[in-house]
Parts: C-alpha cells; sequence; structure tokens
C-alpha cells in the first residue's frame, strides 16, 4: 500500500485534534512526547496545531501542513463515539470508503475478552479504517492508527490517548519512517547555568556565542525560577563531527564560566527516578527496607513500590498518621509526643527505629511533618518535616522546612528521605 | 492609539512561539491556559499553533489566524537575548520602527532595583517597542507585552513566562478585549460517570444525546483512567436559558444513568477528585477510616492523605508488601494465604476487617493484587486486583482485571477501591 518515498532530511507537523484543547480542558502533552521522540531520530518538527473537532478546520490543516512538512502526524478524534470525527474526515479527505479490518477486529475482540465484556456494535465500527489506509495495530486500545500516502506526503493518524499514541509511534511509526528515508543527527546538548540572569550571561558569553554559528550551532536560552539552561542544537550527517563541535564549544563555556555552570542535562532522556536509583542500590546490597510515615502519608511507600520488582526489597510501612498509631504501632512513649510533639526529631528517629525492628528489615525510614495548609505554630510553620533514617548501627535525622503548599509539602518530604537514604546506600 | 472594533462574537487564535516548544523540550500549558480564561469570558479559539524562533514562520502563522480570527494572542520570544526575535519580526511585518517606552524601562528599572541590580543595555533594549503598538505593562517581567490593531484585527504579543503572562491576561489584555466586544455566554458543564466505557455508555445515552442538538447543545466524551467525563457545551447571548438548557439536560442523564454518574465538575475549576469527595462524605457522617494496602503499596493512603485535614478522618495504613506481614501485622492466618493466595476474597477481606479493627476506625479498605509486570499467572494474571471494604456490619468485595501496566494498576485499584467506599458512603 505505502509507496516508497526516499526524499533527503524530512520534516513533520504535528497536528492535534479534539474541542477539549481548543477550551483548554486538556494540556497538549502528545506533541511534546512526538517532537522529543522525532529529535532523537533526526527528525526536525516545524509546526504543531492544535483544531477542534471539526471536518472543515481538519482538512484546512491537513492541506496548510503539507505547505511544510512531508510527514504529517495527527492525533485525536479516534473514539467510538459520535463527537470523534477524525476517520469520518479523513474518508472525505482521500476521497475513500471503509473497510473491514479483520486483524483490527482481533485486536479489539482481544482487549474486550481481556477485560471479560463483550464487543459492542460502536467497537465493532473501531475495525473499520479508510480503504486506501494501511492499518496501524494499537496493542493497548480499540482505535487503530492509519498510515497514508498522498502526493509523497505522508499521513498518519494517531489515537489521542497518550500511552496508546507512544506506543504506536516508538513500535511501528518511527521505524517504518526510519526504513524510508536517509536520517541526520539532531544533537541537543543543555548546560545549566546557576546564580546569574539570563542578560549578564549573555554579556559574558556574547564572543563565545557568536563562534558558535559559523559551527551551525544554535543557542537557546531557557530561564526558569533558579536556573538558565543554555541550549546547543545542531543537525547533519556525520555525528562524531556534529557531537565534537558542541562538545569542544561546551568545554570552552566550562572554561570561561566555571563559577556558574552547575550542570549538563540530557536532551530526551527519562531522567532516572530517586526511587529507581534506590531500587538498585537495594538489590545489589541485597538490604530489605520498611518505612514508617506521617505527613507523607503513603506517598513515600508508593514511590518506592512504584519501581517495578520492589517487592525483593520493600516490605511494608506503617503509616501512623494519627498520634494514637505512632503508640500503639510504632511504640513511640506518649511522654515524648507530648514533650517534643509529633514533629520532631526523637518521634521520627524512634519511628525509624520502631519500623525497621517491627518488620524486620535491614533499613527503617520514617517521616513526620506539617504538609499543611493548617497545624503550623510560630515554631513549628506549616512545611516543617523531620526525616530519619535507621541503616546499620547508624540513625541519621534530618530536619527540614519547605513552602506552604500541602502537595509540594508531601512530594519534597518524600523526596529527602529518599535523598538520605541514596546518600548512605553509596 | 488603539482603534475601537465592535464586531460581533471574537474569535481568538493563539501563537506560542519558540524552538523549545518544536522540540518538545517545553509542553505548551500557557495554551491551555490563556483558552481556559478566554471560554470563561465568552470568548472561543479556533486553534492553537507552535511555531519556532523563525521570523518567515512567524509571519506566516500570523496571516493565517487571521484568515479565522480577529484577535491572535501571541506568547514567547520576548527575551532580551539574541534568540529571541518576535520583537523584531513584529515590526517587519507591521513596517514600524522601534521607540523607547520610559514607562517600560521605568518597570525594568524598578524590577532590577528589586533584585539589588544594575540594569544592563540588553535590558535596556527591552523598553523598546515597535512605535504603533501600545504597550502592555509587565508587573512580574521585563519584557512588556504589545497590543497592535491592523486591519480590524487585534494582535497581541505575550512573554511566554508562565506567570508573566497570566498576570497580563487577567489584568489588562482580557479587559481590554471586554471593552471592545458584546460577549456572548459559554457554558461548558461536566458530568463524572464511573464505572462504564465510554461505548457502552453512548449506546446507553444515545436518544437523550440526541436530543441535545435541537438544543445547540455539543456532546464531549473524555475517557480516562477510570472515569468517563462527558461535556455538555453551548454558547450564546442568554446566559439564564443556556444554563436551565444545560441543567435540565444533566438532570435527565440523572435520571437515566444515576447507577453510573458520580459527580459534576465545574469547567475552568480545578477538579473534584474521588479522594475529596470521599473527604466530604466522612465528615459529614464523623466516621475514621483506616487502610491496608498490598498491590496499592501507599497509593490508596496518598490519595486519601491528600485531602487537606485528612487527619480528621483517616488515621492511618498498614502497607501489607509481604505476606509475613499480612500474617503479622494483618492477622491473616497462613492457611488462608496458602489455601488461596495472597491475591484472594478471604485474604483481602481480612485485611479489610483486621485493619479496623487494629485501628479502631470505623472503616477499613483493603487491596491486594498483582500489579505487575511480573507476579502473574494463567489463573490470576497480571492486573488481577482484590479490593475490600468493612463498614458497619458489612464486608463489600469485588474482584478487578485490569491491565498490563504496573503504573495503571496501581492507580485504577486505589481509584476502584475508592469507588466501592463511596458508594457505600452514599
Amino acid at each position: 500500500m505505502t509507496n516508497a518515498i526516499n526524499a533527503g532530511m524530512p520534516s513533520v507537523e504535528i497536528i492535534t485534534i479534539g474541542d477539549e484543547l481548543l477550551i483548554g480542558q486538556t494540556i497538549d502533552t502528545n506533541s511534546a512526547y512526538i517532537a522529543t521522540i522525532l529529535n532523537l531520530n533526526g527528525i526536525s518538527v516545524k509546526q504543531i496545531t492544535s483544531v477542534s473537532d471539526n471536518e472543515e478546520h481538519i482538512i484546512y490543516a491537513l492541506n496548510d501542513a503539507q505547505k511544510r512538512a512531508n510527514i504529517i502526524l495527527m492525533t485525536g478524534g479516534l473514539g467510538p463515539t459520535k463527537d470523534d470525527i477524525t476517520k469520518k474526515t479523513l474518508c472525505k479527505y482521500f476521497n475513500t470508503g471503509l473497510r473491514f479490518d479483520e486483524e483490527a477486529f482481533k485486536n479489539i475482540t482481544r482487549l474486550f475478552t481481556s477485560y471479560g465484556r463483550e464487543v459492542t456494535p460502536l467497537n465493532r465500527m473501531q475495525a473499520e479504517v479508510p480503504t486506501i489506509c494501511e492499518t496501524i495495530y494499537n496493542e493497548f486500545g480499540t482505535a487503530p492508527g492509519m498510515w497514508f500516502v498522498k502526493d509523497e506526503k505522508i499521513i498518519v493518524s494517531m489515537p489521542g490517548v497518550p500511552y496508546e499514541m507512544k506506543a504506536m509511534l516508538q513500535n511501528i511509526i518511527l521505524p517504518k519512517i526510519k526504513k524510508q528515508f536517509t536520517l541526520p543527527h539532531i544533537i541537543h546538548k543543555i548546560v545549566l547555568t546557576q546564580g546569574i540572569g539570563e542578560s549578564f550571561l549573555a554579556d559574558l558569553i556574547s564572543k563565545w556565542e557568536d563562534s558558535l554559528s559559523p559551527l551551525q550551532i544554535k543557542l537557546a536560552y531557557l530561564p526558569s525560577i533558579d536556573i538558565v539552561r543554555l541550549r546547543l542544537s545542531t543537525k547533519g550527517y556525520n555525528a562524531d563531527e556534529l557531537n565534537n563541535n558542541v562538545n569542544q564549544k561546551i568545554e570552552e563555556l566550562k572554561q570561561l564560566i566555571p563559577q556558574y555552570i552547575c550542570g549538563l542535562e540530557t536532551y530526551g532522556e527519562e531522567k532516572e527516578t530517586l526511587e529507581q536509583i534506590i531500587g538498585k542500590l537495594l538489590k545489589e546490597k541485597q538490604l530489605t527496607i520498611a518505612t514508617a510515615e506521617s505527613c507523607t502519608g503513603g506517598y513515600l511507600a508508593h514511590l518506592i513500590t512504584s519501581v517495578a520488582g520492589s517487592s525483593e526489597y520493600y516490605v511494608g510501612s506503617v503509616i501512623a498518621y494519627s498520634d494514637m498509631i505512632k503508640e500503639l504501632e510504632l511504640n513511640v512513649p506518649t511522654q515524648l509526643l507530648q514533650e517534643h510533639g509529633a514533629v520532631s526529631q526523637p518521634v521520627v528517629e524512634q519511628m525509624a527505629i520502631s519500623i525497621r525492628k517491627k518488620f524486620n528489615t535491614n533499613i527503617g525510614v520514617a517521616t513526620s511533618g506539617i504538609a499543611g495548609p493548617s497545624g503550623g505554630t510560630d515554631e513549628k510553620p506549616v512545611g516543617t518535616v523531620w526525616v530519619a533514617v535507621s541503616i546499620g548501627n547508624k540513625i541519621i535525622s534530618d530536619r527540614f522546612l519547605f513552602g506552604k503548599r500541602r502537595e509540594r509539602n508531601i512530594q519534597k518530604s518524600a523526596q529527602a528521605a529518599l535523598n538520605i537514604l541514596r546518600k548512605e546506600l553509596i
């Protein structure tokens, strides 16, 4: 079905479809994901366009995108209900009818069977695809993707559900694109600077900045609350040369402003989380762990158990949200609670020691703090948190003062606990 | 400077500018924010377009947007560094030069003084604006916004830093737009349904759905992990009539599928979560609750304790990630575990009963399942989850079969537990 296309550098446009995007009910996260995956594979994105579930507008956007791009990736509007019109619109656009795709139907049946349900007529209709398209199977959902070729342009329609789209893009669509194009390399490297505003920084490095353009390296300044990111971007077919050029310029920058550089960031990489790092360390060292949580209310345990295989080292937790449970289950003496309060060093240390003993693990971790919004005092304002780790014959504890926002205090407390643990493990 | 424009319903397009958007380094959250604020004020958004810091492309996008919209709101590209070219591009687009804006410069000076710094020449240049624009002052940053009128179209350029843009939009730009247009009302109301897939739901309510279009009400289905949101949208000048129509249809829906409706959501407001709903019910009924978690690993407790004030009703949890803890802490008999396995009705029921007794609460909730990716068998595949609620003299338990993905299984299990609890509480 697919004609071979062998242009040089492909360029892509993304069209995301759905009224929910145009009324702000949903933030378009799909586009950033797609753009990242494409860039990592040498493909530039020219424009991202979000339009509503409107036939005329979708067709306009498709025609417009083709002026600039030779690949158009669309997401959204493939659900079984009446408000989703992308498939119908594509039939009209390509002047084609529908065919019933047996394989797509098998996939729908498989999914419904796994949920213990019968396929409805509406879902059966999801196995119908435009006659001229190549069907892209959807591992995680009922809406198949569709791959079209017209006037040497590739047009692909994917579902809007992020994890369905991601699997389709990574496993099927990207490999298909790679087969048809000789892709260049796109390099983005990011230098983190701290302690200097972007305009001061720009003054300081202006000569260095001027030396980038002869090498076809583009510089971008990305200021955020505390950090200015400098992104160096370049594109070409010789990966070694591109990398060497960028690395050399980063070395020069390090010489130029060593006092402001606080790190490098790898573009597009999923950052390894603290709980993943700790999971690896615990497995390696064959240690077990239990937690006793107050202010984090289960979030610390959740982070630890979000890692696949965590049952190898994680035994469990007592969440002692009330003082009664701290006393009864974690052997915190009433007197200690009365004298120092639940949010205190002796209490959190006792919690860590007790849970380790009670659950018979190598390590005990405990948190106790005031997440807010209420419960703060002058002496212990909202955001005050104690964290303790009991390991070997050591007990490490530390006090933190985070901010006023409950959600952030819970997150930061759990991160602080994991970070103390990480430091002890390495 | 600004000509009065008095067309009827204005329509808006949003153009967000920045290479970081096209390479996926930054997710465009500004557009969803702007779209929400506009909809709440009766203004529809036709298209959202993201383009890179490229003069030609920005000008193309501006011309294209004017075909559909009479107001164009742009963000991004106003920083002091060389990579930001929006202001220069707008000068070219409007065929105008720059003027030095004393007020904008005072604002820049004020900001630098507050940081204890001198204004750099680069920042001084930020006080230059296109001669023909009206300057929009930036309370929180150095880049002024710019308001242009051309051929009866309004074109506004705002900085891309979210909090700078938000203040500008809310305090200056929106009031200016409101003065120039007689704005209609846009109503979005959202009904939350649970326990039924979107295609089954669509079958069930298809007649009701047909009755919406004569009233100019548009229906959208928005499926998420456990909930399908039904959004009813309408637009017009008579707010009472619009509200009455939508409310009446929601009442009809409540009659039609009372068993699946689990709440309403106010558009543009923070969504009420299941844990918030349960929090309210528990407070109202003055009941206390404890949890015993296996597969959810603390996530259920985390959801419950993410609600401010949850310490009034939530006492704590035992996370029994290992069978040993289920035996020792939750009195699950060894025999029961051996005969039925940890993921079974008798075990999860015993967990719920035990935690309630142990923590002396009115309610006990328990989960036990196979989150995956490993641990599944033919009889109990990954995604098999048992949930139990012990309340009054009742024990309610239910078995679920979710999918293969660990993260989703954890989320869905916790949601399922909360939902059983919600049903028992109402």
